[in-house]
């Protein structure tokens, strides 16, 4: 089974996600099995499997289990595994509260879990808040399930400590970041400062440092891999975070990912958008104040901020933050001299998080 | 520092209390410094702190320590005292979504969490949405703040498994219940046999029987303990929950506790309610579905249901209801012999959690 994950080449990443999709579904089997024993309704772990189903790049989950090769486990990745599962079912709790805050209409191509969940009520204001509650709850069963996952790793006793101490930094920082976001959107202002700190608390750390150090944790890794995973991670986070921001207002130049309105219309604090607002002119400025945080929000004006995002430069700013941000990850992985099946998972993986893909 | 706890007479509650409170004050202290470290914003931690002074009656705390004693634990009550403050801030976490979802306008005789937290963000819907985000991830950290408290409590290696599944249990059983809750909340059913469902998940285990045998499992305990525990504190926690519906609707008769308009105006699908549409007579019936659940009920309205709920016998029903549970756990108590300062104290809880008390 696990001789399948690395090969001479590189880790075998198609395989790490299909170890670590069926982790989750046996963990959702039993749960369903012990909710109809219980019960309990059906439609809770229905929902989780069904937004699992829907897609997702799965990249905590590779990192986690990148980390665990790079710090040189070996032998069965069976904990790796499970505690990148745990990851997976963090990022679906994560991301339903997230959709529920923003009032978000849709995820991965399909409504969001709080759209679901109410238009099983009906239809109306009454409806929308219940299904809110009830999505609410399906995300904190998604938290709980995802520590339920950690904690039943069976990890070898020494090793528990240091990997529960990274898990709850992580969730600390994810939680922190988020509310930091919360309490400042929409306040349009220009601070390319306070935005990067936003996304090193809320994404930096918990998609790329925090998965390599979890799976590092399991391999019993030391200091030195840890301090190389937080050197690599931070710009990475950082760079896969812009290149989100990016992709959501521009959409990705194939056309495959296709421009969306979400961040624009919530008003989303993104270093993009501070950028813009720092780098325009007065008339320019005063359109962005006024175009975005619009919930009605239409493509024509959206045109309009990415042509003010261009032309100010902003979008090009963008650009050069991820690049140095991306060369400066490449760096770190020919210091750190990793194990070769995981470099060369690592500098795949850094590609794919900064370039262009949707 | 534990010899104080116990007394020849009976487990000293407020001691238990006190070292509760003083594991909690710790711990936040602790969250505050490095919170202060790590540049997040201070108030997330005030929140929390302010909730907790705020009140609250910490039975689930008191139930754990006590659980432990039950079981047989002696010596220094550390780690059934940390448990115990896991369980008063996973509360916390579970009060302050439920007001978000029930738009609950005070908690504790204090503004809700997030009446407090849209409050700094000024007025109008826009505070009020932001505030109810804020404060759903204050909550969520008083979660997995919780979750930290307990897998630092330096439990014995061979018990801490068993700590940990009863905790998911109690975890799961109760966002199960939160769930059922919300999603059956204003069907305005006369269902009592659902309506008592709602209690046991929601309330009767996380309540009563978890901490108890949570507290239990700290000390080692094995089957017999954990059964008696069961016995005893689903129709305990029943109860609990009967009692704390009756006192939201009538309030205390000594006039200390005030009657409320909280469940009635949101109409909360409580047993006295699926009682009083059971014995109504059609006239009676019409007006309770007419009146219960209105976002604006007025005291006028309340009283006239008070009316309904005593002239059917519903009132007397529930009263009924609680007398025979509590009378049940008294002959549960006498078969299990446990120690007797614990046996002394979990008396008093006992009748401390039916009766009249506000």
């Amino acid at each position: 089974m696990t001789s399948s994950v690395v090969d001479a080449e590189a880790v075998d990443l198609r395989a790490v996600r299909e170890r670590v999709d069926a982790a989750l579904e046996d963990f959702l089997t039993e749960k369903a099995r012990a909710a109809a024993c219980r019960g309990y309704p059906p439609e809770v772990v229905q929902t989780l499997r069904d937004f699992l189903a829907a897609g997702g790049k799965r990249i905590r989950a590779l990192l986690c289990v990148v980390g665990w090769h790079a710090a040189g486990g070996h032998g069965d990745a069976a904990q790796a595994v499970r505690v990148a599962a745990s990851l997976e079912l963090f990022v679906a709790f994560a991301l339903i509260h997230d959709d529920i805050m923003d009032d978000s209409a849709s995820r991965r191509g399909r409504p969001a879990v709080h759209r679901v969940v109410s238009a099983r009520l009906g239809e109306g204001a009454r409806a929308e808040r219940l299904g809110a509650g009830g999505a609410l709850l399906v995300g904190n069963l998604a938290l709980v399930w995802a520590q339920e996952l950690l904690h039943t790793a069976r990890l070898e006793p020494g090793r528990e400590g240091s990997v529960h101490g990274w898990y709850d930094a992580m969730l600390e920082e994810v939680m922190y970041g988020q509310y930091l976001d919360v309490m400042g959107t929409g306040r349009g202002a220009d601070d390319v400062e306070a935005a990067l700190r936003i996304v090193r608390h809320k994404t930096a750390a918990a998609t790329i440092e925090r998965p390599l150090q979890l799976g590092a944790a399991v391999a019993g890794a030391g200091g030195a891999v840890m301090d190389a995973f937080t050197r690599l991670g931070l710009p990475l986070g950082e760079a896969f975070q812009l290149r989100d921001d990016l992709l959501d207002v521009f959409g990705s130049p194939d056309g495959v990912g296709a421009p969306g309105l979400s961040d624009l219309r919530e008003g989303k604090r993104t270093v993009l958008l501070a950028l813009g607002l720092r780098m325009a002119d007065p008339v320019q400025r005063e359109r962005l104040g006024r175009l975005v945080g619009r919930a009605d929000l239409q493509e024509r004006e959206a045109a309009e901020i990415r042509g003010i995002l261009r032309a100010t430069g902003a979008r090009k700013e963008t650009e050069r933050m991820i690049a140095s941000r991306y060369t400066h990850v490449l760096s770190v992985l020919d210091e750190a001299g990793f194990p070769p099946a995981a470099d060369r998972a690592l500098r795949g993986l850094a590609a794919r998080a900064t370039q262009y893909t949707s």
